[in-house]
């Protein structure tokens, strides 16, 4: 039987070729790539851009993620900080970097999840360069468009604020314990939230239109990404009882739980990767659609985050690349 | 004597403040880095978009080159491919994986040559992202402002054109040449433009409103990157003896070709890595400086390029990243 053909066995332009066709073109793509580089319309004059890097054994493991699964959330997790900003993602980039041993089947995979990920959202693969090298690494930069609003920032959070969340709590950091466990059968949907994560997307544009003040995507869990609003915006944020403000998340991460022997509550307020979107709006506001009051902007106090209005006690860490 | 501190004795805020200070915020940025993305002017209504990584051992070699020069190397070649498009750099977004054991002074060095390379044309460094990895990768993501005109593309070249380049040829060949050979100290110029290429970024809109037909980057040797263009354009090019239009260089070329035993016709054909700019402008078209005359553009023929009218002889290839 022939070995499966890698990367090595073609050329750049062949890799290419088979790369390209995966990739949706975009409504905002004004020219596509196969020049020295793409031009996207940007029509309101200005553009959002953010770049989040995946590397093979940091972030994913080919034995656990397909190469489809990898595009899918190096798609989502990039629009998400898009989404953050409260703009439409309109385009991205890929730099690639690939061992010769790399298999042309995962390449091609890879790019359709980046197709995927992008195509319900009318956004294009625009772009990007190929290079060897001693593992596998998926740099995405995004592009978005504010359609005439105001970026919501992460430093817009008054006193008297509501905070809201949009998005699954803990899921991500769940299937990642149950695969690390070796029990990745015991609950598919948390392993496959892990392999990859489902940000509302959308989410993020209707909170600006709703007035948010503040917005940011929880990429390394709740407690410590509301210590950077709280910061940015010189505020402490309070936060709810999070097996009541996300209830339906603690009741589904249970049983997992109860596996492991963990505290659900670590998972909710320290787990990382879901993407979800975390928010302010001023009291009274109507929160759009999927957002829930999770807390609420205290004026600033010595801790950046309390807990019902404690210092918190479980995991405040969330996840650092360097700190052993 | 304490040990030179690495990326693992700090986290990642720790390292982005080292970081920050070195990286300039650019005429177009409205939302600098810190917030989940940045936000870019970009009041032509469309944005230019290009993205190239370097590699350690594949790229450059820490032995080699310093972070300061991966740095202003990173920033040429990207800018490189923004005036590739006749368009103006405006910012740029960096990918950075590291192994843990990367000396933070390199990584500081590294920020300092993408800032400093992106200074003089007044081009912000606007977000990124770090990850550990198992080797250092460089990906970076830039932009340009096409100022109201026409993007260049490679496509645009028709019979009777003129073909002209801006730069230099075949200088970062013969310098990883001597490199190889152990010969680094032979011509440190050579060398030095290995290390850091000097595109001439903006010859790349002075040719758009010279009014090129076509224009492109020549990152992987003249006959591969011109081939490229006749491709695209659907013409074949016919280069001048290289040794004549390329008479600078060849002269600068001749003492490492002679102490290396190589044709220095192959560097100035087949060399990489010089980030050149290739151009095809209507004839009786004056060229703006620095563009010299070194083909013609011919009706296609069976050839993608020739030179003086024959199948050049020399190394065609270029550089391919993944065949042996």
């Amino acid at each position: 039987m022939p070995a499966e053909p890698t990367v090595a066995d073609l050329d750049e332009q062949e890799l290419l070729a088979r790369i390209f066709p995966h990739l949706p073109v975009g409504d905002a793509t004004l020219v596509p790539p196969g020049d020295d580089a793409a031009v996207v319309a940007t029509p309101d004059g200005r553009t959002v851009v953010t770049c989040d890097v995946l590397v093979e054994d940091v972030h994913f493991r080919r034995a656990w993620s397909t190469g489809h699964q990898v595009g899918l959330r190096a798609a989502a997790q990039n629009l998400a900080d898009v989404a953050a900003m409260g703009a439409r993602p309109t385009a991205l980039v890929v730099g690639l970097v690939m061992p010769p041993t790399t298999p042309v089947a995962w390449v091609e995979a890879l790019a359709a999840g980046l197709g995927d990920g992008c195509r319900p959202h009318g956004a294009g693969v625009v772009g990007g360069d190929l290079s060897s090298g001693p593992a596998l690494m998926v740099a995405v930069t995004a592009f978005g468009d504010l359609e005439g609003r105001a970026p919501v920032l992460r430093s817009g959070a008054r006193a008297g604020d509501v905070v809201a969340h949009a998005g699954r709590r803990g899921w991500s950091a769940a299937g990642l314990a149950l695969l690390l466990a070796g029990q990745g059968g015991a609950d598919d949907a948390l392993v496959d939230a892990f392999r990859v994560p489902c940000p509302p997307l959308t989410a993020g544009v209707d909170a600006a239109r709703a007035g948010a003040t503040a917005l940011m995507d929880v990429s390394d869990g709740l407690l410590r990404d509301a210590g950077r609003l709280a910061r940015a915006s010189g505020v402490t944020l309070d936060l709810a009882d999070p097996c009541v403000a996300f209830d339906d998340d603690a009741r589904r991460l249970a049983p997992a739980a109860d596996l492991l022997g963990v505290d659900v509550r670590e998972w909710l307020l320290a787990g990382g990767e879901d993407h979800g979107l975390l928010a302010t709006f001023p009291a009274g506001a109507a929160l759009p659609a999927p957002f829930v009051p999770v807390g609420r902007v205290l004026a600033r106090a010595a801790t950046d985050v309390l807990v019902e209005g404690a210092r918190p006690a479980v995991g405040t860490s969330g996840w650092d690349h360097f700190r052993a």
